[in-house]
C-alpha cells in the first residue's frame, strides 16, 4: 500500500492545502524588487483585517517561538516585572522567554487542562501597578484548553500592563478582537489554522504596544521589529525572507476569506464537537472536561489504562494516521488530536473510525462505529 | 511576451534548482516523527561534511541574519572584547550584532571594495589577549570582494580569539576547510550557492566554539543552541522547522555533491572570470581590482558615467533580467552581478547580451557583442 499516505491530526504541522503547495515552487523572485514590494504590501494590510488591529503587522521568517520572542524582545527591559499565566507548555514558554530576556516574572499557574481565571488576572494586577506586561495564551496546544481572552482583557482593564497573546494555535480558528478588547500583541505562525507549510510567523503590535517598543532595552536585532517598521516603509522585510511563503500567505488569506472567517470558525467548532463525542462514545476522556474551555483545535485525550505509544504506531504504521503524544507533564497520559487548518468536519469521521480501529488492533474493547456513529449524527444534526 | 519570465542574477535569493522547487510541494511530514528524524540525521550528516567539521552542525528556520546571531549570542558575553573586520555592509552586521548583544567592539576598518589584511588581524590580537572573537567575512556581497579566511585563521594562530565566519554568499562556491584552517564557527544560508528557496540558515561549532556556548551569557531562546543540540539528540528542532526546506536541503546537497565541491567551486571561479572579462570589454570597471579579492559568486561593478537606476530598470523591464543595485556606501555608484548558484558559465554568456543590451538602451556607446564574444573565448578556452 502506499506508505507514504499520511494524514496528520497533529497540533501542527496541519495539513497543507494543495493549492498553496502549488505556490511554492513557483520560481524565485527578487524580495528587493516590485513584484515583492506589492505583494508584501497585500498579504501585511490582508493580515491586519485577520489580526483585526489597526496596527503594525510583521512577517517573520522563522517558528512560531520567534514571534514569541518578537513579542517579548521588543516589549520587555531587563527588570521588568510581567505575569504570565501557566497552565501548560506554552504558557511556560511565555514565562521562560521573560525569563530570558531578564524580566522578573511572577507565574498565574492553574491546572493543567484547566483554563486561566480571569479573577486571579484581576487580582494580581491590582496588587502591583507596576507590572508591565501579562503574557497570555489563547489555545494551550499541550492540553487543549482554549482560554478566554476577551475575559482576560476585560480583567486587566485600566491596568497599564500590555496584554500579549499567543494565538498560534487559534489564529483563523478563534476569534481574537485584538482592537476591540484591548489586545496589545498577538503572535502567530504560518503552520496551524493559516493551512501553510512551517517556516512564517505573524506578531501585531497595537498603538500602546509600538509606544513601548522605543522604550524595550532587551537585546535584539534579528527579531528588532523597528528595522522591520523601516522597510516596511518600502515593502521590504530587513533580512530575506521566504519568498515562497509569502506567496503561499496571499492564497491562504485568501482561502480563509472566501470561506469567511466567522464559517470557519464555527467548523473548527463542530471538528471538536465531533471528536469530543465521538471519543465519549468509545468510552475515551477528554483532558478538558469543561466544554467552554476546550479547543476548538486540539484535544488531549487521557489514555486511562491504553497503552498510548502502541496505539498511536497503530494508527500511524497500519492506517498512516499521524497522532500527537501527550506533551510536558501529560506525555504519559494523554495523547492529542489536532484537528485544524486545512480539515472538513467529515474529516472527523474518517478520524474516528481510524481511532476505533487503532484502539481496537492495541486490544481495548469497543465496538467498532461507534464514535463514528456519534461523529455523523452530530454532522447532520449541525449542518 | 513572458512578463513574469525573470532570470535573477542578483546576490540572493537566487535561481532556485526546479528540482528543488518540487520538494517544496511535497505533503507536509510531521517534525516529530520517524521519517522527519531520519531526514535531519541525514541532512544534519551531510552538512558536516561540507562544512568540513567534526563539530555541530544547526538548521535554523530563519534567514542568513538568523545564523549570524546564533553564532554571536551562543558565544558573547556582555562585556567581551571581540574584533570585528569590516569593509562593507555584512562586516558592519558583525559589528552591529556584537554591539547589540553588549560586546565591546574593535572594528578592523579597511577601504570597501578591498580585502581584510590578515597582518593587521595578528598585530590587533597581539596587543590583547583579551579579545575573545574575531568576526570575520568570507564574501563580502555589497562590495563583491572575496577575503582570505585561511591566513586570517593563521594570523589569528594561537591566540585564544575564536574565528567565527560569516559564509551566507560563499559556502558551497569557495572553499572553508572549517577544521583544516581553525575556523571555530561558519554561519551560512540556504539561497545562495545552495540553490535553494530563503528560509533555512545553518550555523556550525567546532569543539572549543561549543565549549564557549556554556559560557555566553548573551541572552538568547529562539537562537539558543543549546536547546538545540538537545532536540538534535532525537533527531529533531527545538521550534517547528521549515520541513519542506529539509526535503529540498537534502536535494541541493546531493546536487553539489554529485557535481563535486571542487567542480562547483572552479564553476563559480569561470562564471566570475567570464563576467569580468565581458564587462572589461564594455569599458565598465568592477569595483575589486586585485583579482585574487574577486568575489566568485557576486561582482560590483562602477556605474561611470551611466545611469545606474534606468540601466537596471532597462534589464529587468524590457528583458527580464535582474541585477542588484549597490549597497551602503556604494549605492549610487556602483550595481551588483550576482553569479553563484543554480547558474552555469553560459549563463554569463545570455546575461553579458542582456547588460550590452541594456546599456545600449540606456545611451552608453558600446559595440555589441564584445562583451559576448571575450566571455566566449574565456569559456572556450578554459573548459
Amino acid at each position: 500500500m502506499f506508505q507514504e499516505k499520511k494524514n496528520l491530526f497533529i497540533p501542527g504541522p496541519t495539513p497543507v492545502a494543495p493549492g498553496l503547495l502549488r505556490t511554492t515552487s513557483r520560481p524565485v523572485i527578487n524580495h528587493r524588487g516590485p513584484e515583492f514590494h506589492e505583494l508584501f504590501g497585500r498579504v501585511r494590510s490582508s493580515l491586519g483585517r485577520l489580526f483585526q488591529t489597526e496596527g503594525k503587522v510583521f512577517i517573520l521568517t522563522g517558528s512560531g517561538t520567534s514571534a514569541m520572542e518578537a513579542a517579548v524582545a521588543n516589549t520587555v527591559s531587563p527588570g521588568d516585572k510581567v505575569l504570565v499565566l501557566v497552565g501548560g507548555a506554552f504558557g511556560e514558554r511565555w514565562a521562560k522567554l521573560a525569563e530570558t530576556f531578564g524580566a522578573q516574572v511572577e507565574r498565574l499557574t492553574y491546572p493543567w487542562g484547566t483554563a486561566a481565571d480571569p479573577e486571579r488576572v484581576r487580582e494580581a494586577l491590582a496588587k502591583d501597578e507596576g507590572i508591565k506586561a501579562v503574557f497570555a495564551t489563547q489555545n494551550e496546544s499541550s492540553t487543549g484548553v482554549a482560554n478566554d481572552i476577551k475575559a482576560i482583557a476585560a480583567a486587566r482593564g485600566d491596568h497599564p500592563a500590555l496584554l500579549v497573546v499567543d494565538a498560534v494555535s487559534s489564529f483563523g480558528a478563534m476569534e481574537l478582537d485584538m482592537d476591540g478588547w484591548g489586545v496589545d500583541v498577538v503572535a502567530t505562525a504560518s503552520q496551524k489554522c493559516l493551512m501553510m507549510p512551517p517556516g512564517l510567523a505573524f506578531v501585531a503590535f497595537g498603538q500602546r504596544a509600538w509606544e513601548a517598543v522605543a522604550e524595550a532595552k532587551a537585546p535584539r536585532f534579528y527579531l528588532d521589529l523597528r528595522q522591520y517598521e523601516t522597510f516596511a516603509a518600502i515593502g521590504e522585510t530587513p533580512f530575506t525572507p521566504n519568498v515562497h511563503l509569502c506567496f503561499a500567505l496571499e492564497e491562504a488569506i485568501g482561502m480563509l476569506e472566501r470561506e469567511g472567517v466567522q464559517a470557519a470558525r464555527e467548523r473548527h467548532l463542530l471538528m471538536r464537537d465531533m471528536v469530543r463525542v465521538g471519543l465519549s462514545a468509545l468510552g475515551l476522556e477528554p483532558l478538558v472536561k469543561d466544554e467552554r474551555a476546550a479547543s476548538p483545535t486540539v484535544t488531549a485525550v487521557l489514555g486511562g489504562d491504553l497503552d498510548i505509544p502502541r496505539f498511536r504506531r497503530i494508527a500511524e504504521e497500519e492506517f498512516g494516521f499521524v497522532l500527537a503524544g501527550g506533551q510536558g507533564e501529560l506525555k504519559a497520559t494523554t495523547f492529542r488530536i489536532g484537528h485544524m487548518g486545512y480539515m472538513l468536519p467529515v474529516d472527523m469521521v474518517g478520524l474516528l473510525a481510524v481511532v476505533e480501529l487503532a484502539l481496537a488492533r492495541a486490544g481495548k474493547k469497543i465496538e467498532l462505529g461507534q464514535g463514528v456513529k456519534a461523529a455523523q449524527e452530530l454532522l447532520l444534526e449541525r449542518t
